[in-house]
């Protein structure tokens, strides 16, 4: 008799595996209240990883950490006018505090453009104040009427990137920047997740952006998933914070800000960028634990001899844990790291032991087999490379696979419906976008015909990515 | 002429010194909803260090990080009567989201052990999920009506942690522990902040605790500083919100919960325990940036030898940064580092270096003395490490200094308004504290004799350290 699946298969039905694997691998649970999150220690743990490699790019980049505060007064989110439609919808209101009834109300941040920008416009002098590179770990609410876990949730935790720069170059400039060297060089070494890199359609900006670009990826089911954007605001927050700054010919002009963001629903790009039926797989780059060494049963010195592997593991680098519950059995707790998604099983058992040999399993591909135990620490962190390496090469093809290029309009919405469809971004941009509603699929991104980052979208030779999506 | 101080003095106004140091070291400032608080790059990487230092010991003692959602219904905070009581005056309530008018409020978590207690009830079934020692680094909203950066801010960012334990042994066991290990540690040996760890009155006990423990440390002015508590719930939220679990033996038991919690309050302790008219004096195994090397001026290769140098520095472990922006005066510049509390100044400019020299600086004594080149990657790792141990003894010297033995209540209150008095408890405790009260004096913890953790208030022999306090 066939073992029952822990999870729905994703043949059978994919939102629900989704499901089934965030509540399984202990990822995350709804709140009490509609459409928040609690994010269990195992899922929280994954996002920590994610916010160490962002915070050394982002670092890189220049740019210094900071906070400002959760409540914004409701008038400062009126003073741009698409910020303001764009976002009112999902806006939470605090209205009384203290006891009290407030005298205007509190907006839960949604986004800190505009309460950024009032700060700026008092810090920023003089040219020599330029750029202005600001960075924030937060929280922020936008009410969902359709939450799921990690990837639409009404507060998700993000990092906020905002900038102020001399020209409309430089500000364009960091804006391309943070998405190629933070965003895209994060999202393809340590998410092993291949991003498409391209600029969105007008009818696809943020609200006050004059160009958004964006990372999409391609999830296992043939859907895109908006991964991170960087957007470029022109003078578009300037001119309604006053962000000015004394040039060095001694005129006052006014700033050029950018903003770029990337949050929690990275998680659940992870799970389904890389999950198989039997749960997460992390890749190794990105994994709080690489390698868990499981101690079948306590018998023949292999409790010994598996926290001495785990020793050896963690003075080769190698970010371990020693499972040694024999209370609960091997099979359910090999299952439980599997669907943990742990790259690499050492298995300790007193038979292979008593021939010096432990099995070696690899989440990725399953494969299991014998090494000697003295071996064991030199090998796993090749491995560790091997496994990373073999994930991107697996999730490149995928998206390779599923997607097609075409020649009109109908056939890219064919290819679209399961995958990513490549065409002439002319044959789309005149009405082609409501066209494309009708059956929920929309641009992505665009590219140039060689692959790079338009420079507005009214160039005739560029490629539209059509998609369904998250 | 004198030169003008860019801060007030301490001894002619010390909380408006304090408030010269937020703002002119470019700390913080004012947010635009009342009480909220900006924290600015420089004051944040002094946050980000201690989180850091904190994280490391949180996780030895067992805790694992995770996320809780912002937003509480209303009737989870009011199960648990003295809790609500405790925090009502002070909550945050969001009544409208998504454009309607909310069945019912949401209120912006004071605190998460309301909302902690529900999932803890869900997650335990039995003893061999105990303990269950969770931790999360967040923010939180008390609605402020004398608001104080840093000290008293409306949203604050801190860590809370919460456990769930088999028995009162444990729980109480685990709530010192984290008072000892990891708050006490961090503070005495990061902070350089000498706390007297103890256990609060009945009356200034955490709403719905059965015990609360502290940190008190005396602040420049004599005042006291609550830097930290650890509290004991007992099994109050555990009936309230079912956390139960099956005993080896089969039985239903409820759980002994615990919560602790440190903010950013600390960065506000760190400025008053150590400050000076200068500014800032951060303690070198806290600061962001241990060693600053100063340019002079670019003439005589002082230039390439200020880069050299600060490559050296970072090659012995140093935390350095260069300042090479010879376009601001020098003074400026070395004033600048000052009042940011920088511990090591290394000064590089071309007359010292035609003679192969170039000048140390302490913050915290303000001693130079003249070095050669080679010596200072030596030097510095060592000068770093005196430091940290001489501001430890000087705050500790600083204190004992402020502490009187009294032995009536008139002559500890009299003591208790310029530093801490010790008195007997026994003379304070049956209706001693309301005397306190109309001289601003409160009892800031208890001690046993021997200068440890009472467990319990009727002990005969305990001290009270009695202060006024922020």
């Amino acid at each position: 008799m066939a073992k029952q699946p822990i999870l729905t298969p994703q043949a059978d039905d994919f939102p629900r595996w989704y499901q089934d694997v965030v509540a399984k691998a202990e990822l995350a649970e709804n709140g009490p209240a509609r459409g928040t999150m609690v994010i269990r220690p195992y899922g929280y743990s994954i996002w920590e990883r994610m916010q160490a490699e962002e915070d050394i790019r982002i670092k890189e980049a220049g740019a210094e950490n900071c906070a400002f505060p959760l409540f914004i007064p409701q008038s400062y989110l009126t003073r741009e006018a698409e910020h303001v439609e764009g976002f009112s919808p999902e806006l939470a209101m605090v209205t009384h505090a203290g006891g009290k009834e407030l005298d205007e109300p509190l907006v839960v941040r949604p986004t800190s453009e505009t309460v950024i920008g009032e700060y700026m416009g008092k810090w920023i002098q003089s040219y020599r104040d330029l750029p202005l590179l600001l960075n924030l770990w937060n929280n922020v609410v936008r009410w969902e009427l359709r939450p799921r876990l990690f990837l639409r949730t009404t507060e998700f935790l993000w990092q906020e990137g905002h900038t102020a720069h001399a020209s409309a170059e430089d500000s364009n400039a960091y804006a391309e920047r943070i998405l190629r060297d933070v965003y895209t060089d994060f999202m393809v070494n340590v998410l092993a997740i291949p991003v498409l890199a391209g600029r969105k359609t007008a009818a696809e900006r943020f609200p006050g952006a004059i160009n958004t670009l964006a990372c999409e990826a391609m999830m296992g089911d043939g859907k895109a998933l908006q991964m991170g954007t960087s957007h470029d605001l022109g003078q578009n927050f300037s001119k309604v914070f006053d962000i000015t700054y004394l040039s060095d010919q001694g005129s006052t002009e006014l700033c050029w800000t950018t903003s770029w963001g990337t949050s929690t629903r990275m998680v659940g790009g992870l799970i389904m960028a890389h999950g198989d039926d039997q749960g997460l797989v992390v890749p190794p780059a990105l994994a709080p634990i690489q390698a868990v060494v499981l101690l079948v049963r306590d018998e023949g010195g292999a409790g010994d001899a598996a926290a001495s592997l785990a020793a050896a593991l963690k003075g080769a680098g190698v970010k371990v844990r020693l499972d040694a519950q024999v209370a609960t059995s091997f099979g359910r707790r090999a299952t439980d790291w599997e669907l943990k998604g742990v790259p690499v099983r050492v298995e300790v058992g007193p038979r292979d032991l008593a021939e010096g040999l432990v099995t070696l399993v690899r989440r990725d591909t399953g494969e299991k087999w014998p090494v000697g135990v003295a071996e064991v620490a030199g090998r796993v962190p090749d491995l560790l490379v091997q496994i990373q390496a073999d994930m991107l090469a697996r999730a490149t093809a995928h998206r390779d696979e599923r997607t097609v290029n075409a020649t009109t309009v109908e056939e890219a919405i064919e290819g679209a419906k399961v995958g990513f469809a490549r065409v002439a971004w002319d044959l789309v941009k005149d009405g082609g976008e409501a066209r494309l509603a009708q059956d929920a699929v929309t641009v992505r991104c665009l590219q140039t015909a060689e692959g790079g980052l338009p420079t507005s979208e009214d160039d005739p030779d560029l490629i539209a990515y059509l998609a369904r999506s998250y």
